[in-house]
């Protein structure tokens, strides 16, 4: 950040009065602007015990294996970020379940917030940012080829809890 | 938003290619700015059966009651943010047990995630955001004197899932 948003002049990183931490403040208009995590949302779709799973035809990690996730967008719960972007990777119309894990990551200041969903519908097909879709088995998961840890973290938590319920 | 923060041109609302959503395009280097919703973290801080309520000292809803809460910072987890709330707005050490709940608000474009916390050390005091702090039995809190929704949900949550956990 370089230019106050509001009117144009330059900012500078300093600490406001009665704040702790360094802000980027308009020199102008004094306005301080904030600058916070960003929120991920995505889904763990299941069809008749298998997963979907999306290749990213976007960078990074093109070629990789992921859950339909992405950036929450304004005016939407969660829940819906989650729907739309099933809808946006894989055409796929699901039904959210609950959660199923939240990753605080903070090298890249995100809040990834899983969810466990329905297929409504196994008919899935690429969106523009995938190059491929598949519903995977649990046994069959690619795991040397997934795009993010998160997706492996949400995959091996969402096995350990299909275990849990098994098990009793 | 009306002026680009990378090179301080004005900047326009478009759609851009690929896009689907009308963005905040900068009119001079092109740069896309997104903006999206903000994360509020916060702790439900239980010693002996009771909880941690602030009285706020800032706006919105001064004089009111909250559980200690705010944005979550960059370079923090979600549990590390609650924490550090507790410390701000309350003097108190506290240690994060678990998720408590998630809610979505969009009128004001906000993820609020809360944890059950245990307050480490009873010796609690207003910090600069709270007119006072109080540890209140659960039988005691002040319903009509809360300050946002999310806290009075947090609450009953909170309440529903310790009678729960009381009848098995």
């Amino acid at each position: 950040m370089r230019f106050c948003s509001s009117c144009g002049q330059p900012v500078a990183k300093m600490i406001p009065k009665g704040d702790e931490r360094e802000r980027f403040v308009c020199l102008g208009c004094a306005t301080i602007h904030y600058v916070n995590p960003k929120i991920v949302v995505g889904a763990l779709c299941v069809h008749e015990d298998r997963i979907l799973l999306c290749r990213r035809a976007i960078e990074p990690r093109v070629g990789f294996w992921t859950l339909p996730a992405g950036f929450m967008e304004l005016g939407e719960t969660a829940e819906e970020g989650a729907v739309r972007e099933a809808m946006e990777e894989a055409n796929a119309k699901i039904a959210i379940d609950g959660l199923l894990a939240i990753y605080s990551i903070k090298r890249i200041d995100q809040v990834q917030i899983f969810y466990h969903a329905r297929l409504l519908d196994p008919a899935v097909s690429p969106g523009v940012e995938s190059q491929a879709v598949m519903l995977v088995g649990f046994d069959a998961i690619p795991w040397d080829e997934l795009a993010f840890p998160s997706v492996e973290w949400a995959l091996r938590r969402a096995i350990e809890l299909r275990q849990q319920a098994r098990a009793g």
